[in-house]
């Protein structure tokens, strides 16, 4: 029945998951849908205006809830405040007005009769994935965050370039809430085929430089351009290929695990069917520590934010 | 050896063309430039966050114009001024704004010793192109602005929705300046196999109405989102593909016409050594008109610029 | 749901298809089907084995009808007879025992529950196409054989290679039987802007020797490795996605035309909905007589293979 | 100066090399050559008569060594005996006939003044790509073979199926000799972030079995199709973009180690220049042994075939 996306918010993220998906074929139907109809309508008519110079056909419906019904996967994308409004880049800042948009989006999505994958990169992304599946009533397993699959991809990205190695090579995650309290679990992390920390001594790589260095990759990117939004959609749209292909991938993406009590990012093998498996990592006492104390937080915002 | 492509101004264009190119995988190593060091900086970073996601690695460098020395294809995407200070989308507005950064672009590429295709974006991309060519020295048929290949598109996007039918199984051209004196030849228009023109006396079809609405659509693109950035970096990135390719594929770019005596957009065969041959279309004599009197615009601007 | 298609019959071309699909994937969901269980098998696990270092996941499944009943598309690849034991190169000679097997896989299919595009390549393609369609009781709509979609590719190259330019940027049709009455149907063929007639006598160009280059182009293949393969599975792939995507591009493909009692290529406007719409083309008289012949003979092999 | 990739040998692998790459659009120009002038014509024709129905250009070169003096990576897939020659499919049984190949190959490389990266499929690979350095004297980082980049996409094919995961989410290393001494470092196998040993215990997985299955897997494909080509045709390809892309992905490859004074498979950093960095596992003691064993096969052979 072909590849059916939608796309909710068409910010600077919503618009870089667009043109990703467009570009490369990836959908047949996408459905791009704004509150600012003057704006969805321009980048729609934007995106037919390069489709005869581009080398394959995506049909774009504007603005219609109910073409979600038979869509294979839906991305939020609505929020974003600007950096001027949240000197301290705290994702937060934007729950009150984001959580008000998920409730209606939610709604509205429950009632076109949606019945596939949603995938949330609004912020606070963890908060905003239990707001959707509550308000959905769609399986947890069918609703799945972003996370840290971003700040997995900064980490690795840090680390290769610390090494001289394609960030591909590097295998580890980021844990934990999309936010200040997530971390590197250092000891899940491996490159050239050994742990970091043992590499790192021989090459004497500083960890908390790398650290600090995938941490304010963000922060940098934040301050340069006032928004980021290449790394996150390109997390959100292999996300979705990873469940149009059915393809089973490990992932580090936002959740609901039970013995933590709430969605947080932690890896998952991932397939048509949303998440399909949930690993079981060998933390250090520290990384559990974090984690729990990571999950506590998301789960005191989740409560705060009913 | 290997892919290696220039972009010049990182703003919504530059951005929208460098996005393609990597989430494409269509060049090995990109060199993003713009005087707005932290704006480019977050640029690149952000696309190297998204490359753990992708399915293809391009290696950006920033800044360096001695990197653009190798370079197959530099695009030039500077400039741009928004909406609300151009009430009547003039693209002449720019040209002060414009002319003078190319200039000194135009050196630094020169300087870098640059011997690839040039392609311009920048408006207004008749007069700019002629300036860059003849800043950089480059051979006139090396400097190729994306021209009507835009425009043309939207009479596509329009013809094909007028009839039900791909865009892309609507050929046909438009002509001259990349601006306000631009037209559809519509004796080149066919779809279906037929003259556009029979066709429209048959099914009903209003072509001034299709001519409004691709004019228009710029416009209310311009309007919805206060600046045009997917149509146009398509058609830049298929230019620079088919040149990268060696397509010899026929396009309606801006490039220079002796009988003309400047650069206007009409159809050419484009290649790795960039325009190969140049069209002769039989227009009729109210095409030939407009056409003249477009291209004598063009370069009354060019000499006004100097 | 994402994309599912099956081939039938694994030999030289539905191996093309595969790999083409595959490696790019244009699937979510491959169904291979081949009497020769080993076979197929084999291919299966071959492409898995690819798979870890492609850049996207299919899911393949074996020689299970059951599997075709929500598929979108079926391309039916069977047949095939090698060059030795045909020396004239006359598709003919691979009807009876085609036929048969065309009959029980049809039957198959239809027991299947499946309700798609089926796009038959097998040969003699115009009259196994009919076959498929009446024996599985699809809408003749949704029958569509890829036809003269190959000779117009092969006289595109032909052309293009005559004058410099991509075959891409030559447009026209070759009409009629995929077989020895095919023909070029100049009338509807322009390049560079021109009617090629008029462009070949200018450039000394000689139509018939170009005819006679596309035409003997396959058998040249066929002589040098005994099958023919990327071209037709190129078409094929190429249908098939206009279908997935909705494209709604012209294609010269096998369709049935009511004023001809038969199917043959002639363009039409494919989409999802398989056929949309047919074109008129304004043939010569000479075009009309050997369309309408090719038409007979097509007609009067149906009817002899009943 | 976009990217050049030659094929030398269009069997069943090459041609498999040559449709990936040219339905992706991988290269800008491609040399095909084969001692079958007909074979190769053949090849390239259906490849140009493919290319109005795909999305890319490619051109193609037949049979032209000098074109590779500015190749980027020259592909060797010559070679090749089909199995019933070769009951015991043993890969050196081919050395005799495709040494003397190699040897008049490597000459008229080198004369034609290539300097990029020369990788070899040609089996028994080990042998021939130490060969092929020596003859063409390229420096021994250039000259890589595809080794156990095929074995280690089997073995993760055949964990991934055991286990329900994507073969890219398991990692890990086949080692040594492409052929009956390569052996799974199971030691450097993780899965769903666990050692696959301690993950076999838990879940009852055979790793035995698992070994037997990805070894088995090619002597399947070998026996259902008489020659194996998409899964060491995707290793190849792969390989080749790391080296255009200078992606630094870490490859099981055949590259040459000092310690064993042979060339043998072992993971290295790959990039534009070759073999950028060579790992250093920490294999068990049987593992070890297994190496050595396996270098000094390889050795062996290698001074043989002087």
């Amino acid at each position: 029945m072909t590849r059916k996306i939608g796309i909710i918010g068409m910010g600077h993220v919503g618009q870089a998951v667009a043109q990703q998906i467009i570009t490369n074929g990836y959908a047949d139907d996408l459905v791009l849908i704004d509150k600012n109809e003057a704006k969805v309508g321009a980048d729609a008519l934007d995106f037919e205006d390069a489709m005869p110079n581009l080398t394959s056909h995506t049909n774009i419906i504007v603005n219609d809830y109910r073409a979600l019904k038979d869509a294979d996967v839906i991305i939020s994308a609505l929020g974003k405040i600007a950096l001027t409004d949240n000197p301290d880049n705290d994702r937060f800042a934007e729950l009150p007005h984001n959580r008000e948009q998920v409730q209606a989006v939610a709604e509205a999505i429950k009632a076109s009769g949606f019945n596939g994958i949603l995938i949330p990169i609004t912020n606070p992304v963890d908060v905003i994935t239990a707001l959707y599946q509550e308000a959905t009533g769609l399986p947890k397993a069918h609703v799945i965050g972003t996370g840290t699959l971003l700040d997995s991809a900064r980490m690795k990205r840090a680390v290769g370039k610390g090494l001289g190695v394609d960030p591909r090579s590097v295998s580890g995650y980021n844990l934990g809430e999309h936010g200040n309290s997530q971390f590197t679990a250092w000891s899940t992390v491996t490159v050239l085929d050994q742990p970091i920390k043992k590499l790192a001594q021989a090459r004497n790589l500083d960890l908390d430089q790398i650290n600090e260095d995938a941490r304010m990759g963000g922060r940098y990117v934040m301050v340069g351009k006032h928004y980021t939004n290449y790394g996150v959609a390109a997390a959100a749209v292999r996300l979705a290929n990873v469940v149009l292909n059915d393809a089973h991938e490990v992932l580090p993406v936002s959740n609901y695990r039970e013995e933590y009590g709430t969605y947080l990012s932690y890896p998952a093998v991932v397939g048509r069917d949303g998440i399909l498996e949930q690993l079981q990592l060998e933390l250090t006492d520290e990384e559990r520590y974090k984690l729990r104390r990571s999950a506590d937080f998301i789960a005191e915002k989740i409560k705060e934010s009913k």
